[in-house]
């Protein structure tokens, strides 16, 4: 029977164009930013940021090129100070989960507009959700004033991440859209959403990771991170808790989603027969979790746990965590099915 | 190659549910409204509207149940002096088309927000477009206040409807949808919106034709009517033109839709391969214009123009009208090919 959902989403402007960077002043104009800093990792990331530096002209407060992976509070607190010190009335992230974390973080306690310009399928552009670290600590959290109010994607950006970064952030997103089918906040919308991403990632990720500079490949793959992004509003499951479990355990978070996605596949979506049928329709298989499976499988990443660090020795600890979690949609995992499904992918 | 586009739409609360209606109050509420005008048509639709005004209680401005299709001149001054009378604070369109165009008419004057309870798959709750009649000439446009700020979906009140409005209002829905994979303004977000609207309907639509009460089958179609009306946001191309040429000759709007659907399909589809594909994963078939030609067959409603008064004298005129148009997307259509498709709809 269909189930009741509540659609609540807050707007967001994307500009979606091969070349789109150019237009970054007039977004930043939309905005009626007159002092934007822009936010990116050091690098090749900081490069970038330069870039926009120059484009954005009088409207710039300047770069802060020090964004970090998982935002560690004191590169939070460092960016906090940089755009209270450059008097910024915007922030502009330019990069991947990094630097727009970062921009979040100081969105957080600012509520400074941020314009996003992403450069890897992370997705998090397309989010209320922000993330930071405190030593071993991960505080997460939802807040309508870190999402960005207008992302800038210009595939051109993408032509340069490696095959490997590809692979892995392609698939992270794959495992967004595919959770999103079978998340308790699923609406009709996030469901569409989802399945066109997957049906644009079937197609192109294969292309963009063996080609790096194929650039309609790297459009629709763009195109899918945005929608897979958009998708985690809907909520995470069985997928992105056993990964954030996982992670908690030092393995790297793109590589283990890619990894486990096919086993978590097999394990739900004989118990999600909607989820299933619009990825039948999306990947043109009758086996989705099959068909993930060979796409990942000619990727250069790892394919196996025992290849990113997994210690078998914690595969009960981690069952105990999962099956403790009571994750019941679409089915209730118990410890002793974590354990068969972390034997089948180590 | 992968067009470049703009996604910026204006959000929109969306609470679906069996027994929906009785959250009206809660919805009232969450827009701060304390003095709400109920809008309707009269007989049933007063009906209606009055177990609103019941549910709205004291946060209830009364019922103003004058609603006609198409929303005269005189119509909508009357609906703006009963809000300003009543001083109104927010609008409940309760209905099909008649009610929500004359809430938009009025809010259009007003900026007062606009909660809609739909009972027709007609989709105008989900789109800023508005339209009034003068006499003969009817004047169309776009607002984003008169957008409605929530919809309530409760698909109990759909029960009622008759076969051949059923699939009448859902042949419209439909050919929103198939538009909407080849319209000019499209992004990857109407696409997929689209796509899973024909799914839902492709299935449901005869369902809920054949059994009124089918209740899983009329939680579908609302929803695909939904989705469908967030598409027409997205630009409207033959389909529609052709409809509304054909509708200024005083042919019945949602039939004329069903009626020359399939024709235009198969006047498109062979230059909108994206359109096809998603139309063949949505109904399952190699043929979509054959497999929406045979759904309408099976609907107790129209099949040909000649039995909606269509005057074939009137075919040379019509196909200037849409040569001049020049309509170039997916293909430009002359005057020779749409005196061809309306023989072939004759």
């Amino acid at each position: 029977m269909t189930s009741p959902f509540i659609h609540d989403v807050p707007p967001q402007r994307v500009v979606f164009a091969f070349g789109a960077l150019a237009r970054i002043g007039e977004e930043a104009e939309r905005l009626a930013l007159s002092r934007a800093l822009v936010v990116a990792t050091p690098g090749s990331g900081a490069r970038l940021g330069r870039q926009v530096v120059d484009l954005l002209g009088s409207r710039s407060a300047g770069l802060h090129a020090h964004a970090v992976v998982h935002v560690p509070k004191a590169v939070a607190n460092a960016g906090l100070a940089a755009a209270r010190e450059t008097k910024a009335d915007g922030l502009i992230a330019v990069g991947g989960g990094a630097a727009i974390g970062l921009a979040k973080a100081i969105a957080l306690q600012t509520s400074l507009p941020i314009i996003a310009v992403p450069t890897t399928y992370s997705g998090s552009e397309a989010t209320p959700i922000f993330g930071m670290t405190d030593g071993e600590r991960k505080i997460t959290g939802r807040d309508a004033k870190v999402l960005p109010r207008s992302i800038v994607y210009d595939p051109d950006l993408t032509l340069g991440l490696p095959a490997a970064v590809s692979a892995a952030s392609g698939m992270n997103a794959v495992a967004h859209c595919v959770e999103g089918l079978w998340a308790d906040n699923r609406t009709p919308v996030t469901v569409a959403l989802a399945t066109e991403a997957m049906r644009r990632f079937g197609t192109s990720l294969p292309a963009a990771v063996t080609n790096a500079g194929d650039r309609e490949a790297r459009a629709q793959c763009l195109i899918g991170a945005w929608l897979a992004g958009t998708v985690l509003t809907a909520g995470t499951a069985l997928q992105h808790k056993l990964a954030h479990v996982l992670g908690g355990l030092g393995l790297p978070h793109a590589e283990t989603h890619a990894i486990i996605l096919p086993h978590v596949m097999r394990f739900n979506l004989d118990a999600a027969p909607e989820a299933e049928s619009h990825l039948q329709d999306a990947l043109g298989s009758s086996d989705p979790a099959d068909a993930v499976a060979a796409m990942l499988r000619k990727f250069p990443i790892p394919e196996r746990l025992r290849e990113v660090g997994f210690e078998q020795s914690k595969a009960a600890f981690v069952a105990d965590e999962i099956a403790a979690a009571k994750i019941a949609m679409p089915r209730e995992a118990s410890a002793a099915d974590i354990r068969r499904l972390l034997a089948a992918a180590y």
